[in-house]
């Protein structure tokens, strides 16, 4: 949608809602539908050709107002996870579907489904080790528990384990920056050996400093055999499995217990909106069930027989409440479809090539990552001090801006294509600008 | 704003944002401004009077666009947080001002507030703890930590206990639903003389079942004295300390470590919007404190000095990322005034107490809790099987609807005061209309 379109759509859009405020009092209080009325009214999944904006805005009158809030919002979410665990390929397991034991949730951020699939696996544990050692108590037991990732994981995990009050400990990735399964093996055998208990890895697909992929054929069996959480998060590099191209990226999945990616981060959907699956939704219900009085009431016997689903998504997360995030993924799902959303990534993996040899053809830089998706890590060939340098008069001259990162004692710049309206042209202008910034810096720097 | 207005400015706001896109080329990619640049530009406090939509409107490309997302985001919410504070008269230790050691921030949910209060308490009172016996290892002192909240709190509590590890008890509330003092002294004596460690005690003002306060001025001091730390959970009841007449309710806030409520429950601020004070911000930061490379480089050595604040609010919540929530705080709390918030605040108490009247006129029904402000509790008089066929004759006519509770073992059914735009008249409406059902139901009932 373009700039044109969008007023004309946005117009559109701020009518509809003053109708709806004008004449609110014309409505039902509460839905008629019963729980489980949307998913016959839409597809299976997400459509593979654009659909117009009048397409997708007649159905929310047709498909989402006679269910409200409650249940359309809960029902539209489980629906569109399932359409997007399609796009991705998404083993059967993690679906909802009409009956299946797995689904899909929105969440706010990596964070949070790091946080919950953390949760999920320390009651689970902690439940499994009272049965088989009944003479630990649950202190006894939090005391032992750890958590893994690798050392080139997001913050986040390391905070995750923070919350949860167990203890996190790195696993080296290899010489790609990668964790693979002899690594993970290694720090397991040690810490089993000392009395510990491991519970949770967190693989990552897609690393925030260099987008680096751990290698989930190896560490998912590991995980299996060993009763260990595999979460996997690919905030990031998620997106891009909805290409055939770069879906065998996330081959391993199978053995996980729950996957993440952000759909804010990389398919076109507005902040926030961070798709979880997991393959059991009875290990989270486990984790957090509580049933107050009131909600149960609410919920069962008052004869409002609405929200069984919300309900139930309110052991999903950290709050109560929840917005209506599901319906941004309607709108980009349909408005783009599975075609359009493929352009969008494919040209960003493009350029993010187009930059890498721009890079090296220029002798005095160098490539410090293989460049997979949209990042390329780069750097002049010489000192940490230089790069500095170089960063400093890049972001203080304030026509592109560039976020560094180590690659273990290597300062590295970090391209990153993030722009849904970026060009080419975009590219050279940016390289051209690093190129000049780099001659100047290197004279100067020639000069002391 | 009417329905009108909102079409006009809608319309505006849909041309300010095509402008943006179509015009982004031209604007400069970072920033240019000092961390602590908005707070000169803006007043000191929420305006008294209303302002028109333009003034606020002219000041986004003022005020906000300069400081692009960082820091403008996160400098607005540091100021309409303690704008708030202000309007509530909370103490000048939780804000933030140019110095202060305290300071708010805008969380999700009231769930999320409890969750962070809680972590930052476990973590001060195990550093306290490690120091006064080092014998004991961070695994004993967490299996002996417990939180407290009334048998009246909110669900949220003992969910943000169970994601901590610790264990939690309620405590029993008295004849108004109201915890006091002694109630928490007696819990507190018996486990502190079985080895547990009290650390965190969450008061509620305004608790769901039935709008009850929990004694603060009687709970603060032990608290103090018991290094427990106080949190309050005034999520819904909290919007109506903006009125001098309901301010005494907040009395003891001074005893608090920190205090939540949601502007998004009844101060016209969309959700979501959950507004959390704390004296010492550093207990925040220290209970999360992590510091990744590539965030360290981004805010420290790479010469971008923005998001020093935005990099601190990074510790006082779970997730990373965060929307631009206090732009819509800013919103409402100029177009309103602070005049135009109290009158809506008071016009709903005066509904509820119109409610509470009409009721108390009718002989065959009971008024359940003291009306303090927008909330009635009502059944009536007669058996629980009763008053839950009366809920399923009201939910089923879906005129009006509500949701019910239970206070001890008494079913009630709970008419809370929402809408916007809700008038006399519609009290009349509800009343008639449960007063017309409860007349059918009570023949039927002799009938059988």
């Amino acid at each position: 949608m373009d700039a044109a379109e969008f007023r004309k759509r946005g117009k559109e859009m701020v009518d509809y809602i003053a109708d709806y405020l004008e004449k609110i009092e014309k409505r039902q209080v509460f839905p008629d539908v019963e729980p489980g009325y949307l998913r016959p009214l839409i597809p299976d999944c997400a459509p593979q050709d654009p659909e117009s904006f009048e397409d997708v805005f007649k159905d929310i009158e047709k498909i989402i107002m006679p269910g409200a809030a409650s249940p359309a919002c809960t029902e539209l979410e489980t629906v569109m996870l399932d359409w997007l665990g399609k796009m991705i390929n998404l083993p059967e397991e993690f679906l909802a579907g009409k009956d299946g034991q797995g689904g899909g949730v929105i969440q706010g951020s990596a964070s949070e489904a790091t946080l919950i699939s953390l949760l999920a696996a320390r009651t689970k544990t902690i439940r499994r080790v009272q049965l088989e050692k009944p003479e630990l108590t649950e202190a006894d037991i939090m005391g032992r528990l750890v958590a893994y990732a690798s050392d080139q994981a997001h913050s986040s995990v390391e905070r995750a384990a923070l919350i949860g009050g167990v203890k996190i400990k790195n696993v080296s990735s290899d010489d790609t920056f990668s964790v693979c399964g002899s690594a993970l093996k290694k720090v397991l055998d040690e810490d089993k050996a000392s009395g510990l208990i491991p519970f949770f890895f967190c693989a990552t697909l897609g690393t925030t400093p260099c987008c680096s992929f751990d290698k989930l054929l190896e560490l998912g069996p590991i995980c299996n055999k060993e009763n260990i959480w595999m979460h996997i998060d690919a905030a990031y590099a998620g997106s891009a499995f909805i290409c055939p191209e770069f879906r065998h990226l996330l081959n391993g999945v199978e053995f996980a217990d729950s996957f993440n990616f952000n759909p804010h981060k990389w398919l076109l959907v507005n902040f926030d909106c961070s798709a979880m699956w997991v393959k059991k939704r009875s290990d989270l219900t486990g984790a957090f069930k509580l049933e107050p009085l009131y909600l149960q009431h609410h919920h069962q016997e008052s004869g409002n027989f609405i929200n069984k689903l919300d309900y139930y998504y309110f052991h999903w997360q950290i709050p109560l409440g929840r917005r209506f995030r599901s319906l941004k993924l309607w709108f980009v799902l349909r408005m783009y479809g599975v075609t359009g959303l493929q352009e969008h990534i494919r040209k960003h993996v493009r350029l993010s090539h187009q930059f890498e040899h721009l890079v090296l053809q220029d002798e005095r830089f160098e490539i410090c990552a293989e460049v997979v998706l949209g990042l390329v890590c780069f750097r002049l060939k010489g000192s940490n001090e230089l790069n500095k340098a170089l960063l400093k008069s890049i972001n203080e001259a304030k026509k592109i801006h560039l976020v560094p990162c180590h690659l273990r004692e290597t300062f590295v710049l970090r391209f990153a294509i993030c722009s849904r309206t970026v060009e080419s042209t975009h590219i050279k202008f940016a390289w051209q600008h690093i190129s000049q910034l780099a001659t100047a810096l290197l004279k100067t720097w020639e000069e002391l």
